[in-house]
C-alpha cells in the first residue's frame, strides 16, 4: 500500500516502512501504476489526480461534520491520527490544532519558521536574524536576535501550552520547535497514521 | 518647540499642540529654521540631519545603561515617558516593552498588522484575509479568517496580558489592537511625552 500525502511543493510518500519526497514541480503522478491512497491540498495537482484511476482520494472517506470547510485536508488527517493532545504542524505555515476524545476543538494558523524570518527581514534590514530556538522563555529579551526570537516562539509557547494536553510535533520544523516544546513527541509521518487509521474504518 | 520623531517612512512634528506626518521622501528638512528636538530610526535621514545645527538630536541626552544597544530609539524614548506598564507600539513592527519602577525590563518584537497580513497571504492565497479584530479571543476558531486572527492576536495577548500592568498604545494601528486590549489607554503621542521628559531632565 502506498500512501501520499501532497502539499504546495512536494507529494511525500509512504511505501510500507520507507517515506521520501518529489517535487510537485518535476514529478509525474502517471508513473506509478500500483494504488496510491493520497490526500492533497495543492490546487494544480489535485486536478491532475481526479483523472488517475489508480490515485484514490481519502478525503471523500472522512466525516467532515467535526471540521470547517476550508480546513486543509493535511490538519484534518492529522487530527483523525490521534484522540488526545495539541498537534502542532511546522510547515510553511504552523497550524496548531486541538483534540479532545476524538473530537477537533478548533485551532489556528501561525506563521512558519522561513515565512516569519522573511517578515522580519522586510520590516527592517534591523531585524534580518535567524531565530535563536534556544531563547530562555522565561525571560524578557535585552538584543535583537531574542527579541524577534521572543516574539515568534514565546507567544506560540502560551497558547499552546495553555491547553494543557500533550503535544505532538509534525512537519519539517518539528525538531526546530521541540527546542522549546521540550516535551513535545515528534511524529513526522502522523498525517499517515490518520489516513492509515481511515483506510481502516 | 518643535519635536520630530523620524520613522523609516515619515516624519512625526509635534509643534505645540498641533501634531502632523510629512513623508521621508518628499520632506527636506533644510526648509525649518526654528530649533527642532528629534529622534530618528532612519539612517539615510540621520546622515543629513546630523549637518543640521538647529536639528538636535535627543539620542545624545539619555542615559542609555538600562537599554541595549541595537534597541531602536523610538522604543527608548517610549520607555522613557512612563514609569511602570507595559508599551505596546503598533507600527510597521509591534514593540512590547515592560518598564518597572522606571527601568526598562525587556521586550520583543512581533510583526506589525500590515506585514502580518501580508505573510499570511504569501504563505497561501487561501490565508488572504483581513483579520478580525472582533473575535472571541476564548474559543479556539472554527474558520480560516478567525484561524489566522486567532494566530495573530491571542498569541499576541496572553503575553501581553502575562505581565499583569497597565497597557499604554501607541502606533498608527492603536485602534485596531485597542479591540483585544479594550484596557489599555491609547497614547498615539506618547513618544513626544518622553522626548518632553528627556528635555526637561
Amino acid at each position: 500500500m502506498i500512501l501520499c500525502d501532497i502539499g504546495n511543493t512536494s507529494y511525500h510518500f509512504l511505501n510500507k516502512e520507507n517515506d521520501y519526497k518529489e517535487s510537485v514541480k518535476t514529478f509525474d503522478p502517471r508513473t506509478i501504476k500500483d494504488k496510491v491512497y493520497y490526500i492533497c491540498v495543492n490546487p494544480s495537482v489535485k486536478i491532475v489526480l481526479a483523472d488517475l484511476e489508480n490515485w484514490i482520494n481519502l478525503a471523500g472517506f472522512i466525516n467532515m461534520s467535526n471540521y470547517y470547510e476550508t480546513m486543509g485536508i493535511d490538519r484534518i488527517v492529522a487530527c483523525e491520527a490521534i484522540d488526545n493532545g495539541v498537534i502542532i504542524d511546522a510547515g510553511s505555515a504552523v497550524t496548531v490544532d486541538v483534540v479532545s476524545d476524538g473530537v477537533f476543538e478548533g485551532g489556528f494558523i501561525y506563521p512558519g519558521v522561513n515565512a516569519m524570518n522573511e517578515t522580519y527581514k522586510n520590516i527592517s534590514s534591523a531585524l534580518n536574524y535567524p531565530f535563536n530556538f534556544e531563547l530562555d522563555l522565561n525571560k524578557l529579551p535585552k538584543n535583537s536576535v531574542d527579541a524577534i526570537s521572543y516574539g515568534y516562539l514565546k507567544t506560540l509557547y502560551n497558547e499552546v501550552m495553555l491547553h494543557n494536553k500533550d503535544i505532538v510535533l509534525t512537519g519539517g520544523d518539528s525538531d526546530k520547535l521541540a527546542k522549546i516544546f521540550p516535551d513535545a513527541k515528534i511524529n513526522k509521518t502522523l498525517i499517515f497514521d490518520g489516513m492509515k487509521k481511515i483506510i481502516k474504518s
